[in-house]
């Protein structure tokens, strides 16, 4: 197994980088053409929601995906990383239903039916996806009941939906900042279809998010960068038996 | 190495029908709600476009991906399957191409800008990175003069760019079915807001494709259905060199 701390550290490098970009970029858009951000359930209260849902995905598949990826993570006990792992994953499904919170209050005040568009279904689906793993992985694997052999049935599906819901927010948020371009420069003075500065901004900044998550998805599933298997199949301890 | 053909053929049967159901959902949506096909430049022409974008989706990711997962190609030579991955993704390249011209003569004949929306860019970039592979597989794979040491070195990034160009399309469809309900249904005496039966139908066809996109996924990525890879590593068999 190949161990390659440098070229790990300038991948986690170039991926805080990217991740950091895309909230910025994210924040950008809504105060330089938006209007700013506000919670008063008004169009600058929706604003929240693009910067929480891709600051949730920055922080879920950036930060909470990549916690066993850590060199430092390759040996000695699991758990402290295992709980590192649940609970950023915990503060980006706060961050996650904050943003859906800022959506629904401002549709509720503009009198905008909810969850017509493909955009909300995949979005919603999602999360619900999310909770799920984030409810099955806390229950398999750090509540000290599941044994071995459920655990070793269980990982790679827990990787294979971490891939995945990866693969459906990026999805979510490339048809979100479609639909909100096509929303908001609808009757602009320079419409969509002319490429305004604010489109050419936000398009980059889909296409930020997207090589984002295509770096995050080399790192977590073809990379080298990762705790030898037999060492990690002979790791068993649960959360109740854990000692420092 | 687990092998489990029963299970490999039921989740052959479920991907075909997922495939075949997202590709008639699509043309039943262009045909019941969207005035047809046609090849005239017309809004029906544009009606190609998803119809092939999906057609091209479903036999890449569906038929072509999944070649080295037959059981059948786990044994003995294999350049013909070689063969018949590179030729199944050159028949989906083809299909892709002719959806993209479906709406680039669509739009020059409407007057509408080419590829101004983030749904053009992403798609475009998506086609342009399925080529990109196609072309570095089939120089390196497939034709005589890479080294094993290559190869080996390539084969993981060439699966890694398969499951990325899978996810890439997945967004691609998504926002593109998204992009064209918020077309259509503006003007519509039940908007889009209002969930008529075109939308739902057309919501549906979008997460029909992000389930075939899963499913293939995780036969690719998580499933234990694949040629035991020392045989695999060991086979180096170039295009010139095989003999029946």
């Amino acid at each position: 197994m190949a161990m390659a701390p440098r070229g790990f550290y300038l991948a986690c490098l170039l991926l805080g980088s990217l991740g950091f970009l895309c909230v910025l970029f994210t924040t950008y858009w809504a105060q330089r053409w938006r209007g700013g951000l506000a919670w008063d359930g008004s169009l600058h209260m929706f604003n929240w929601h693009p910067v929480l849902m891709v600051s949730g995905m920055v922080l879920r598949d950036g930060a909470a995906s990549l916690v066993y990826r850590l060199p430092q993570a390759w040996r000695g006990p699991r758990l402290p990383w295992k709980a590192l792992h649940a609970a950023l994953h915990l503060v980006a499904f706060v961050v996650t239903v904050v943003g859906l919170v800022a959506v629904f209050r401002y549709h509720s005040h503009a009198g905008v039916p909810h969850l017509y568009s493909l955009h909300s279904w995949l979005g919603l689906s999602t999360v619900v996806l999310f909770a799920c793993q984030w409810l099955l992985g806390f229950a398999i694997f750090l509540l000290p009941w599941a044994s071995l052999w459920l655990r070793s049935l269980l990982k790679p599906l827990h990787v294979f939906f971490g891939a995945t819901i990866l693969a459906l927010s990026m999805a979510s948020v490339i048809s979100g900042i479609n639909e909100k371009l096509l929303f908001s420069l609808k009757n602009a003075t320079v419409p969509y279809q002319s490429l305004p500065s604010e489109a050419i901004f936000a398009n980059s900044t889909g296409l930020l998010v997207v090589a984002f998550g295509m770096l995050v998805l080399y790192v977590l599933l073809a990379s080298s960068w990762r705790r030898p298997e037999p060492e990690a199949l002979a790791d068993t301890q649960p959360l109740l038996c854990e000692r420092a």
